[in-house]
């Protein structure tokens, strides 16, 4: 039996999947949703691997429950640890593949940059697997923690001199580093790009981890023809484990969506 | 029965609260402690009143079922709800009435600041309390919801251009309020007492929830004859709801304790 009019579903700690979301939409504008984000136990990047796998495996079998035919994982924080978390039953695609082929196409001279939460950067996964693309990869990397707050508390404009100043001490060792490309590697991080984008050589290219695991996505839904046949726009059901009314103002801004639903659901449940 | 020989109870949403635990060993040098921590999901300050409502509850029933004498809530967060977590069986102590007990004590132009998370500025607990008390209380109140981050990560160094210019952001409108007192309004916000000591006018009385609420606490159980009657130094048990490893050097580092225990707790079961 095809599965091609069962929804795609996206889980993230909180609201930075919704700049994956954004790209879904845009990318495949006839397919159904269902978002998963763990406002209320959000941020995932501070916390350690084995709560980060624990919370993971219950934002899954959520979506396995809501009857999904894939599950994106739009969280670099949960991407990073995700050979840890087994599912048999259902196809998983978390960002770190689609982004780290994405750079290693972009780069011409091989010298490649990874920002992310503490989590994902202690985890080492988008360096390791770039080295094993291309041993001669020159890779660095450098956690931001700072960055998430920033984004949450809306400190992202480019001329702000905290945003400014917390980009110039993260990034700062990037400077001489020579790099042409670097990896966005936490779907917060977009919102961030134009101060980012001040401080570094205009050079590099930025790998924004949510557009490139959209595009991968339609791919392999395309290759496995799952993809939604109907002509209608796609229907958005978003589930989170705070209250609703702030989220859904948010997404409501930010995706620019005119129908939607927001509920909230025991996520520890699950 | 007399519990004299219990432990005493303290919680926080994560590492804030062990400037409250600092503030009991010093005055109450003989009490064994068991604190709990929600490193699993921190922070409370930023989520509904909701879902704060749901971990404080389960965060009081493990400390229940550790047979504790008194429960401390070392969060401003959670203290600024608490008329909204009944308990029948147990007293429980909030920073709310410590705290403004002390700033009406130290005011001399009835001139009152208070600064905390958005959760707890959203509830004007504290200033209701406080106007209360003495209805011609001039209150003044603001959400600062980047100090947490701050203190997270660090940032706390009074000469550290970061850490002045948002504490100029939230603190400016302040400056020509005329307060003589400042409520510290959050248990992590010690930890910038330097920083914002430099922006004030130096006359300002700072009125930290931990110290007050210490106090408060040596004096219900002196009243209640429920003090330890023993001469050792007391015994100190941490659980958190995250891995131990980093809070246990925190911990160390901090409380400068020799002797203690950090174990996990799955929080969601109590």
């Amino acid at each position: 039996m095809k599965n091609n009019n069962l929804p795609i579903g996206i889980f993230d700690s909180g609201l930075g999947g919704l700049t994956t979301v954004k790209e879904f939409i845009k990318i495949l504008p006839n397919e159904n949703i269902v978002y998963f984000g763990d406002t209320g136990r959000v941020p995932y990047g501070t916390k350690s691997q084995k709560i980060i796998i624990k919370y993971a495996k219950q934002d899954i079998n959520f979506l396995k429950f809501k009857n999904v035919k894939i599950i994106i994982i739009a969280c670099g924080t949960v991407s990073s640890i995700v050979p840890k978390i087994s599912t048999f039953d259902l196809k998983l695609v978390s960002t770190v593949k689609p982004t780290i082929n994405a750079a290693a196409l972009a780069t011409k001279n091989n010298r490649i940059g990874i920002i992310g939460t503490n989590a994902t950067i202690r985890s080492s996964t988008y360096k390791n697997e770039l080295e094993k693309i291309n041993k001669n990869f020159f890779v660095c990397q450098k956690a931001c923690p700072m960055f998430v707050p920033l984004v949450e508390n809306g400190i992202t404009n480019e001329n702000d001199p905290v945003a400014m100043e917390i980009v110039r001490r993260y990034l700062e060792e990037f400077k001489n580093k020579n790099i042409d490309t670097l990896i966005l590697g936490c779907t917060h991080y977009p919102m961030l790009k134009q101060v980012i984008r001040k401080f570094l050589p205009s050079n590099i290219t930025f790998v924004d981890s949510g557009k490139e695991t959209a595009k991968f996505t339609a791919n392999i839904l395309l290759k496995k023809d799952l993809l939604n046949s109907s002509k209608k726009p796609g229907k958005y059901n978003f589930f989170i484990s705070d209250e609703v009314s702030i989220f859904k103002e948010q997404a409501k801004r930010f995706l620019k969506l005119e129908k939607f639903s927001v509920n909230e659901v025991s996520i520890e449940k699950f």
